[in-house]
């Protein structure tokens, strides 16, 4: 399914409306005493009221404006809709970075035509920054997002949330063979980690364990600012799994071809 | 050398001052394209225009304002003063945050009475926060900041900047063996994590390899706010070095245990 300029525009202005409504709800809870519930996965994975109740929010305002829409989100899962247009929501993407008080966190909303995230918002309320990316271009609020130009490995800026997320020894290993050979290495980014990419000031984000609805949102945001997003082996990167951002698509196969066979 | 209350006031408003002015030549920086330098340490320690530029501005206000008064800068060392009071400055603490676009930076501002820190600023103007410590009290702008009651290791959440900052392998053993008992970890902090610290969201931060200027403005804000920070031995931690910090008084002994020897 093909969307035209017009139906993107209205979905943009949609997608900022549920930014909006997700930030009421969260905005009072960061930095807040919270009751935070364990999912019990590998990871410590916490789940906060505001995370469960942005979603709930913007799942209503989906089905009232949109009801053939589908929904994909991190709270309640998938919920079917007739068209092929699907919602894809993480109301809090960067938990840990919540619930610590860093403002790296943000909200993360795609909208996927069926083939592919078509836009992508990431919302970070708290220093009132809100990244947007189409098919055709990126910007934070009106500024246009641009990578930086970096072929060399011994010239990146290299990035990722925290090395736990590496699930194999294959894994960990390929990263730290990456990250021996960049400039400068720093964990703990979140989606902003991405968006800072997009804004040229990081080369590569190398990930691992992602979910689809950490990513979609990402990934117009990254192209439209003329970077690359995949999988460790070049793969669509809207499944999740590992991921691999570069903001110079020169640097992208380097990386690759360091990452080979550990994903 | 004791200093009256009301000298801490106008001393603290001077801080200030120089926390504005340091902002105002910082944040046309931030985020901008940047000539970066190496200094050629064990790190990587990118040194910016702005990082240079800020520290000039400072030391001729306080050269101007209290010509008695010594000065301790990252970039231009030691200026001594014929009073024992000394103000020590880090004008970018986090050059790697800034760098790659993360807002957890700071301006730290200390000033030592040649026996410890009396009072401490940091200032993070991008996201318009300012933390400051005197010896009787914390406070982000005008809210006071309380860290949060944690006694158990298998509660806290812990923060470091870089598991690189270790410098040897008993060091990162240590800090392994800490890491692996907590809640939550998380790196990426910088001076951000010490005052989210100070507001209760992070209970445990171990680092190390401080310098003098990282550490005390943090010291005055941890400690007016409930704190607790010294080196890894339990020594004052105003001279850097391995440097651990706890909200909650009564984990600080459980830390200490486990660190025991490695620093």
């Amino acid at each position: 399914m093909s969307i035209d300029e017009t139906l993107i525009a209205e979905y943009l202005s949609f997608a900022e409306e549920l930014a909006e409504a997700a930030a009421a709800v969260i905005r009072p809870h960061f930095r807040a005493p919270l009751a935070v519930e364990d999912k019990g996965g590998n990871l410590f994975d916490p789940v906060t009221v505001a995370d469960r109740d942005a979603e709930r929010i913007m799942r209503t305002m989906i089905q009232k404006r949109y009801p053939d829409h589908g929904v994909f989100g991190e709270e309640e899962g998938r919920s079917g809709g007739r068209s092929p247009l699907t919602w894809v929501l993480d109301p809090i993407d960067g938990t840990r970075a919540f619930i610590t008080g860093m403002p790296l966190w943000g909200t993360l909303i795609a909208l996927n035509d069926g083939s592919r995230p078509v836009l992508g918002v990431m919302n970070q309320p708290f220093t009132g920054e809100r990244f947007i990316g189409t098919p055709t271009s990126a910007r934070l609020g009106t500024r246009p997002l641009r990578t930086r130009p970096c072929e060399r490995l011994d010239e990146a800026r290299l990035m990722c949330t925290t090395p736990e997320m590496f699930q194999t020894p294959a894994q960990r290993s390929a990263f730290d063979d990456l990250a021996a050979r960049v400039r400068l290495r720093r964990f703990g980014g979140d989606c902003y980690a991405y968006c800072m990419l997009a804004a040229g000031h990081v080369d590569i984000v190398v990930e691992a364990a992602l979910q689809p609805y950490d990513v979609q949102a990402l990934i117009p945001i990254i192209e439209g600012a003329g970077g690359i997003i995949t999988t460790w082996e070049g793969g669509d990167a809207q499944h999740g799994g590992a991921i691999l951002a570069c903001g110079d698509p020169a640097l992208h196969p380097v990386c690759m071809e360091v990452l080979r066979g550990a994903a």
